[in-house]
């Protein structure tokens, strides 16, 4: 396409959304001139089962579940007056929790003030936090937050000590909606021994946001702890960063969370609009069909040029691949759908990937996000005249239209200011272009039936290794070969598994197991050492 | 495939290698009975080119250079006597520097010790720094290091407040093979100017890594900094880690580099074995050929259980896709190759996108990563006899077989312990499994012609934005739309990327350019407000 032609495309598309200081570009995705026309119809059914979704029908029918994090951020739209209550009062209760942290009328058992914020959750109760927290924050933080999301109990040990002794000044906030997940409470029964070993109690420091009911709910009020925070069955994991799951450790970390909401609530307000070509959630959901042939034919490649966004990738990659990547559609036809999301930041990414962007394989299509203002103060002039910034800001258009050149399709977000209120917006933008995909794709995007399979073969392994330990030990004094066990258990179908276990049981000293290695790897012997 | 037959394929492929610590099963992946014996032959001259590379001849044709990243872990191997020694001697300089820097004798301007580490750096001179950093870093760093790895004036901001009034304690390593790469002396130059307010000369804390003779090098010399060391060209970038990029900041974080080489150099020794079985190198080189029909049909998707290796993926993005994403063969024939490269680290990734692999599009193959010790100390029971680290590995467990179970390929990586020696090995193995699988599919792993373009289209873009201010402030009084400016610079062609300029400069105060909207946002007028 000409020069000319090209910068008509531009104006004719450019998406601007003045309410959100936010525009989208979609002028540099190739689709022909009636791509929009032919899919009007399917958007205008997307938008139109977003609204009985926002109104708190099931949207979630496996589940039996209404969908209602917009509801979050506008609470007047709940279904109930009792949500709506629910919604009000834990923003309410949590300004006012986190005003009391700050000023010290809530404090730890042996210090004045609470400083550090330890954030013990995993996937829909990490990504958010962890994105938001690492956008907004500064080295002035009203408390400094850390992050337990996983059960690897080197990586337990790596945050605690990086706490070190201001553990004593740390507030811990465990969050699991079902408040049964394995790896936050390994990781919260792991932190409650580095209280006690510190003569601390873990109760005085500590705060719950799980489903009211929940084995953790319960022990936080058996137990006495300092607070605890609602997770309501109608907000998914990954869309639970407008709930107390993310404005609690932003409100901690002493971000504004009613500009946060006020962002979101605005985005969504501009996009419920049914014009398609004014409504940048839907132009996204499109373009995403566009360029995956609505069936994940293409990456999502997201490349955000500011350092605070440089987690974005990683938070959509659990809100668009867990929403979109599913066996079934609606009616039941195996679709095999998602999109594959990657990414980390602009110029960054440039000398690392974008060499194979520009001339390899073509499976992907680019989302440049773009911030207009490059700091709060002044610049520094790096040649005469230009300043970092204005180089940032040249990297992203030279490698826009360095793609371009070869083919390569992209969009381009441009926000005004990165702020509470636009990170608020961007993941609002996001969760309804997902919801809108999701419909055109005929897919339910709130459920996550393919998370259990793991789990529940995760089980199984930890079955087997007991029962494995606990023959060894039985017959301590006597060594075995893996297979000489799985036949001793009964288990010969899991002798792999067995394998695997006694490797990593015998690397370790915590379960007593010697390995004596034998001619080659699988006649090695095993025997308690007890 | 039944468990029986399968276990019989995991004990026939498993490659044990013991002098490195580490397995590499490929028996989820499904290829099939003859595979391997067809591959043989490519194979083989994989291995054979290979050998011609570590012999010094030039293996990067259209640089006309050597590739002699493999002699910087064994020095003996290198082509000439010269080069032999400016390695060793440049092993036993940065180790003589950081002990320097530990006991104090060399020290900054006005205080006992540095305490902090600022590595500027992008690409090949940050990736791999920042993977071993944090990987291998404690607590208890010697030096606390920090990375600026853009040209994002608010992401300088926030690394500067980060390190605040350390500053006057911090050395900053300033590493640009080239010597003048634009983000590097951005960053650099803004670090400057942040000394010189904290009244510090900034040439008394800084030390250059860059070819000799490099713009940056004249400065180091003319500037008198405290230290230079050599980047020489037989080195790229994205296999950088074992010169003076990679050592000289571990060796001052005070990790131990002579493990880490050995590490590196065991692995070289390990895979330079021609036998395809037993050699973990290739047999990766052939699962990804496998896995993605040669050309790049699948992406590689990696997932280490184990939070210290969360960067590996993003360190991998730039060994792998910079390397393999290539438009020509060796023949000029147009291939258009490559492997997208993503993931985190296990089990966080399950609660992140581990749905769609299981059910949604299979257009990948997972990468695990294992590590057989825990932690150092001893582990709590979260559970009679079970620990936190158990589960870590029943997920990884349970997460291939449930991938499996549904036909999605994985391999996985074990290996013993998490040090210096082990993350050598790693890295070493994926370079030369990089080198073998460019040969498989006939490409130049060592260049990267399609960086240039978007740098080039960059550089025009700074030139139109030169122009288009020099044209306002000259006539400042009056005010003009996009199109007149554009029209009024003779670069009607270039009239979007003066838009997107014009965009960027006004919402900035450093230009002093003022934007009054217009009614709507093409007919916005900018004037001079100097």
């Amino acid at each position: 396409m000409n020069v000319k032609a090209l910068w008509e495309r531009y104006q004719h598309h450019l998406c601007v959304c003045p309410s959100i200081g936010m525009q989208l570009d979609i002028s540099r995705m190739g689709f022909p001139d009636d791509y929009l026309r032919h899919m009007e119809p399917a958007v205008q059914n997307a938008f139109h089962s977003m609204a009985l979704l926002e109104s708190g029908v099931v949207a979630n029918p496996d589940e039996n579940r209404m969908v209602g994090h917009y509801w979050l951020r506008s609470p007047e739209l709940s279904p109930s007056p009792e949500i709506r209550r629910e919604i009000e009062q834990t923003v309410k209760s949590i300004l006012k929790f986190a005003n009391a942290v700050h000023t010290g009328s809530i404090k730890p058992e042996k210090r004045a003030r609470f400083t550090r914020l330890l954030c013990i959750g995993i996937g829909g109760s990490a990504l958010g936090p962890q994105f938001v927290s690492d956008a907004l924050g500064t080295s002035h933080d009203r408390l400094k937050p850390f992050f337990l999301d996983n059960t690897d109990p080197d990586g337990i040990d790596r945050v605690l000590s990086e706490i070190g002794n201001h553990l004593a000044e740390t507030l811990t906030i465990v969050i699991s909606k079902s408040g049964g997940t394995i790896e936050t409470r390994n990781g919260m029964m792991e932190t409650a021994v580095a209280y006690r070993k510190n003569k601390l109690k873990f109760e005085k420091h500590a705060v719950a946001i799980t489903g009211v009911g929940s084995k953790l709910d319960n022990e936080a009020i058996n137990r006495k702890w300092i607070a605890k925070f609602p997770m309501w069955e109608w907000v998914g994991g990954r869309t639970s960063i407008t709930s107390a799951v993310g404005l609690l450790p932003m409100a901690l970390q002493g971000i504004d969370i009613i500009d946060f909401i006020g962002g979101a609530s605005r985005c969504d307000a501009f996009t419920r609009n049914p014009v398609t070509s004014t409504n940048p959630a839907a132009l996204l959901a499109l373009m995403w069909h566009y360029a995956t042939d609505g069936r994940g034919s293409r990456d999502m490649v997201i490349i955000p040029y500011k350092d605070r966004l440089q987690l974005f990738a990683k938070y959509l990659q659990q809100l668009i691949m867990e929403s979109l990547g599913k066996e079934k559609d609606l009616d039941g036809k195996t679709v095999n759908q998602g999109i594959a999301v990657y990414g980390n930041k602009g110029a960054t990414d440039q000398h690392a990937y974008v060499q194979q962007l520009r001339e390899g394989v073509n499976n992907f299509f680019v989302t440049f996000i773009e911030v207009l203002e490059d700091r709060t103060g002044r610049s520094i002039e790096v040649e005469p005249g230009v300043t970092s910034g204005d180089y940032l800001n040249s990297y992203l258009q030279g490698t826009r239209n360095a793609l371009y050149e070869n083919g390569r399709h992209s969009l381009t977000i441009t926000i005004d200011r990165l702020e509470a209120r636009s990170i608020g917006a961007l993941i609002a933008l996001y969760e309804r272009a997902v919801g809108l995909y999701a419909s055109l794709v005929n897919i339910n995007a709130y459920h996550q039936p393919g998370v259990e399979a793991g789990k529940k073969m995760a089980g199984a392994v930890i079955a087997i290794q007991n029962q494995v330990l606990a023959y060894l030990h039985k017959n301590s004094g006597q060594s075995f070969t893996v297979e000489e066990v799985a036949k001793a258990i009964s288990a010969k179908e899991s002798v792999e598994v067995i394998f695997k276990v006694l490797m990593h049981a015998s690397a370790n000293k915590d379960h007593k197991i010697k390995r004596t290695a034998g001619k080659e790897i699988f006649s090695s012997k095993y025997e308690s050492s007890r």
